[in-house]
């Protein structure tokens, strides 16, 4: 029985892609997926049937710097060898960082402490082509101290469904937790005049939790509601009482927290 | 006549784009480029026949982020509104910077002083996914002090014959210069320590002679050339001793000088 022989192993990745253009990080029938391209590929290399887990699913247009997941696999290739092989078969939007042997109890997603998303801004009167696709335009003049004071709401745990978009919530990861976050910073970096990030940091985010944010931090950035407002919307515990979704494209994960 | 009291206009645009899949600057009968596009639209909102004039052509794939332009025009839709018009038409990839009434004389050719090219490398072992259109991947070890001391040879004026792509030199522009050009300026700079740049300024630049300057300088970065024989490829004026062409992806139109 030469299958005994093999050793099972868990790979765990860190994979950055440039969602543009694909159907989100799920595996899906019909559209291109990051999961699904990668399993295509680790299927085409170890000649297993591959199923790949991420420490989450990223909507269509999001990008991805450090998204996690992990594979079961008995292949005898090395990780740099299944680096660079994923490497020259994936197109360019899709980069494996890094790959590495990891505890066979690991589950990316179950044991995710907390996750770092960044959702990029900018200013200027003119969208630079080579953001256009890593930036959400914002053409009309916005008041940074009215969304810091928003941003220092968001801090701390609270009830974020109003910020929740209808859709599964994946009850297995976090039970009892219900629509209860705690997000550990919420903040916004000037990078430049024109260039500006919200950085959250959290133990978890629900469903476009994060764009529903940054829509609803712009309308008061932008004067159509006050701090106070904000604050009652993120109070509210209801979804009509939050503001618009924000476009995916300018939305990163930047880190997995383990 | 109500022609006769329309003014004639020359009208000057500063262009960016991401050049990626347009077949370069200049009108084409097949493949779409960035003057066969914003022609295109200036005639549909001046409802004249419009001829843009570049500063100069770029390569299929290469950017820009000051392209200078003109145009003569009898139209009376005032600058902003040109501009505005412009960006609501075009696609994101093009972006019109700014637009103005400038001297019935200003060829935005003829009268370029010079001009700022940028060749952006990427020196880490993974290529970013939202960089990969943007810079060259250098995946191995180059040595920076040989390309900054071949970079001082090119500082100067030269006939730079040994980095000059065959095909039609604009001989109208620099009547009897030949290959002859000066560069002010020929840097390496360092924007973090996997962004690198090359900045060259000069009073005017040959078919494809960055892309052919930088394939070289890499060559002598990774050892295949000598400085010394850098120096004697730049002496020779022969195509034929100087290096490969780096690919178009890296390059980028800074400024154009008047």
């Amino acid at each position: 029985m030469a299958a005994l022989t093999r050793k099972t192993r868990n790979i765990r990745l860190i994979i950055a892609y440039d969602g543009t253009g694909y159907s989100g990080w799920q595996r899906q029938k019909n559209g291109t997926t990051i999961q699904g391209e990668i399993e295509h590929f680790l299927h085409h290399i170890t000649r297993e049937p591959v199923v790949l887990h991420g420490a989450g699913r990223t909507d269509a247009g999001v990008h991805a710097d450090g998204m996690c997941a992990h594979f079961i696999s008995h292949t005898r290739i090395n990780c740099a060898d299944l680096q660079s092989g994923l490497n020259s078969l994936l197109p360019g939007s899709i980069r494996i960082v890094s790959v590495e042997d990891t505890d066979l109890h690991f589950h990316s997603r179950f044991h995710a402490k907390g996750k770092h998303y960044q959702y990029s801004l900018y200013l200027g009167k003119v969208h630079p082509p080579r953001l256009r696709l890593y930036s959400l335009h914002i053409p009309f003049t916005i008041n940074l101290q009215i969304i810091r004071d928003c941003l220092q709401l968001i801090e701390g745990t609270h009830d974020f469904s109003s910020f929740e978009n209808s859709g599964s919530r994946d009850k297995s990861v976090r039970g009892g937790k219900g629509a209860v976050r705690t997000i550990y910073l919420a903040r916004l970096a000037e990078k430049s005049a024109t260039e500006l990030n919200f950085d959250f940091k959290g133990d978890g985010f629900l469903r476009q939790m994060i764009r529903n944010m940054v829509g609803t931090l712009l309308d008061a950035g932008r004067g159509r509601i006050t701090v106070a407002e904000f604050s009652t919307a993120l109070q509210a515990k209801d979804r009509t009482k939050g503001g618009p979704t924000a476009p995916a494209h300018g939305l990163c994960l930047k880190r997995v927290f383990y």
